[in-house]
């Protein structure tokens, strides 16, 4: 467990759905297809919130690594 | 499908019409042409919304990467 | 089409009178001479707008890529 | 002593309970399961706090590095 | 002239008198002396400007690349 | 002495009380664990300030070099 | 000249007294000791000035080179 990295954690939460919080104080949630190095993100089924309500019905969408704060297992 | 990487998703995209959001809170429309690692952009028929109101229409338009938020499906 | 790079669109841009809106909410216009990776840019008959005013007329301008959020043929 | 480096501190605290500010001005503690070169950081079982207060719980979380101020063991 | 690189107008006002605008919204005006890659630049005679008023003379003055915005001929 | 490098003077600092005044308007005091070139930084026995009070006793704490303005030995 | 780069001027300075603008709208006056490529930077018999205003002595100081806007010599 000891070397574990932190990608890997985003590796297993893979075709889950997860919350990601992003530096402009929204949330998405979405189902976790894709990640890389630099955590630029890509989501099935994204929805946007702000303040727990929902904004909107994204779909497929790609968040670029540096906006994001942090991720999540959706709860 | 574990193996895909984000860009792969906006490879898919090429040639559809996509919504950029920004991090300046402007919204902008088009189809999406082409993209590099940086996440620069280039749409054609770009439109500028604020909003959700059509500010201006900017034609072909080069978006540098680092002022992107994400990238998804025009609805 | 699809194996276009983004800095393509701005090489094709080279000569003509374009729109840079940047960080600090303004623009400028004027014809774009040169460019680079940084999209460090330089332009001729540079002209500073804001707000839809004309501000300054600056000449021979060079621009510090990372202040540029999009650079549009001038409409 | 003189030769450790910062990342051997943030080894030490591999399993145990920490506190992480955030430049949003929230805290997350959780318990430091893996880090990377770039502060890249994955808690378990973590809690999200403003002003002293529990916010969410967050679960296994991964925090990206350039989000953190401070990593110091919770108190 | 298509084959110009941005470097090349700067390298062109070398010991001219030019304008930087910095993001903290001052102007510095100085006698191009020297600037590299990162557009760290140096001065000679260098004032510095607010809202078109004279603060401070600031003499030879070396200025951080990431902190420009443009630079231009003094007018 | 004019060879002398900024991160020399780090160095010398190891093992003695340091004053980090960070970019979120907080100062932390604490004894100069370790640094390493990105300026991340490791204290012991770190104590937070907020405008010259207490606010904290932190530990032994992480610090990201990117939040750091300056470190100066404590008065 | 024409050859002369922006760090030349910092080296030619060592020893010296200059005064450095921060990003945080605060001054540094001291005897510049050293520097490096990403414009770190140590200060002996360092001063720090708001408004004019003397608030603090800070004897020997590392400042972080992306938090400086300029440095130039103290007048």
């Amino acid at each position: 467990m000891d070397l574990e990295r932190p990608l890997d954690a985003l590796n297993n939460a893979r075709g889950k759905r997860v919350l990601l919080e992003l530096k402009n104080q929204k949330q998405i949630r979405g189902n976790l297809k894709s990640f890389d190095i630099h955590i630029n993100t890509v989501l099935e089924n994204a929805e946007e919130y702000e303040n727990g309500e929902l904004k909107r019905k994204l779909g497929l969408t790609f968040i670029r690594g540096d906006t994001i704060i942090l991720i999540s297992p959706s709860e």
